[in-house]
């Protein structure tokens, strides 16, 4: 299903990024310095405001993600599909500082080609969406709480499943489902659409 | 289905409430106060801690449901499911500042005769859990995010979905499944488990 994923990825309209948060899906949170990346799972996260769109994410003090986050002031959510369910799991339960190696061995990959993609943004294969925030710095909730709260700056959607500022599970493949974690490896997909008039 | 649901609720360890959260659902938030009572529809919540158990949800300023809770310091996080997703819909489209009756409107009810339960709590009838929360003041927080920050004191579930700290979707009716807003009237439900080893 991912080969070729690259071809489907379409740049979000800000103002539509709440729609991608607001089913409550779990994510991968990225950062990135010059020199290094990482990257976890978090359920704890959600949409804070429509436009301009921001988020709120919870990093505990002991990520080595976080650290990048601090650093360099950007942070990724992607929103992974079921296709890498086991992927997330691990990025959530294993801990760059006990494991250099994490990224490698997490089995994660990045999309290659995406056209119009700026060289910086890295994607990560396998997930519905990707939202690039900036980090606006709130001593008093990362101390406390360590709650993080960004502005999304730059955000895309794999087009089969994302568009036009809508979800649309109900025309795609169950391996293009977001994912909801719960505990102890187990994972929800999402599941029936559910139109109120 | 929602027949006789008074006697399939149960108390939950205040631990294991990250649990309810963690699937992002879309909640119903109320407030109550000696002589007033307001419910709205809320996407943006997130579990912020485990144990004391904390939570996130954003209360715009126009919500009436926010007056309350800024009056009595409490708030209750009700977990809708798909029985009740038009009176969820409605009670996040509806303001009591504009509709009085909004409540009677809605057609939520609640539950009867629930053993064990003290006299002050109000359950919604359809719910799947239900988390009451006492507001932790965060001035900057409430006033440039429209955050409120929670610690639980109190939750109950549904024992048919909820029970022992996990959800079981997986072998309870499509009436059970919590579910997840996106926007115009359409929401997902909760869907497959999956367990990654």
């Amino acid at each position: 299903m991912m080969t070729n994923q690259s071809e489907f990825v379409r740049p979000v309209p800000l103002d539509r990024v709440y729609r991608i948060l607001n089913i409550g899906p779990t994510v991968i949170v990225s950062g990135k310095t010059e020199n290094d990346f990482d990257a976890m799972a978090a359920a704890w996260n959600t949409a804070l405001d429509l436009d301009p769109a921001k988020a709120v994410v919870i990093l505990d003090k002991s990520h080595y993600t976080r650290k990048l986050i601090e650093e360099s002031n950007y942070f990724m959510l992607s929103i992974p599909t079921r296709s890498i369910a086991p992927q997330t799991l691990f990025l959530g339960s294993v801990s760059k500082n006990d494991e250099p190696e994490k990224i490698d061995q997490s089995g994660i990959r990045f999309l290659k080609d995406v056209e119009g993609l700026p060289d910086d943004i890295d994607l990560i294969e396998g997930c519905a969406a990707w939202i690039l925030f900036e980090r606006i710095p709130e001593p008093h909730n990362e101390a406390a709480y360590d709650l993080f709260i960004g502005q999304a700056v730059g955000a895309w959607a794999d087009e089969r499943v994302f568009k036009d500022g809508r979800w649309m599970f109900e025309e795609v493949p169950q391996a293009l489902q977001t994912i909801h974690y719960v505990a102890g490896g187990r994972f929800y997909a999402i599941g029936d659409a559910i139109d109120v008039e």
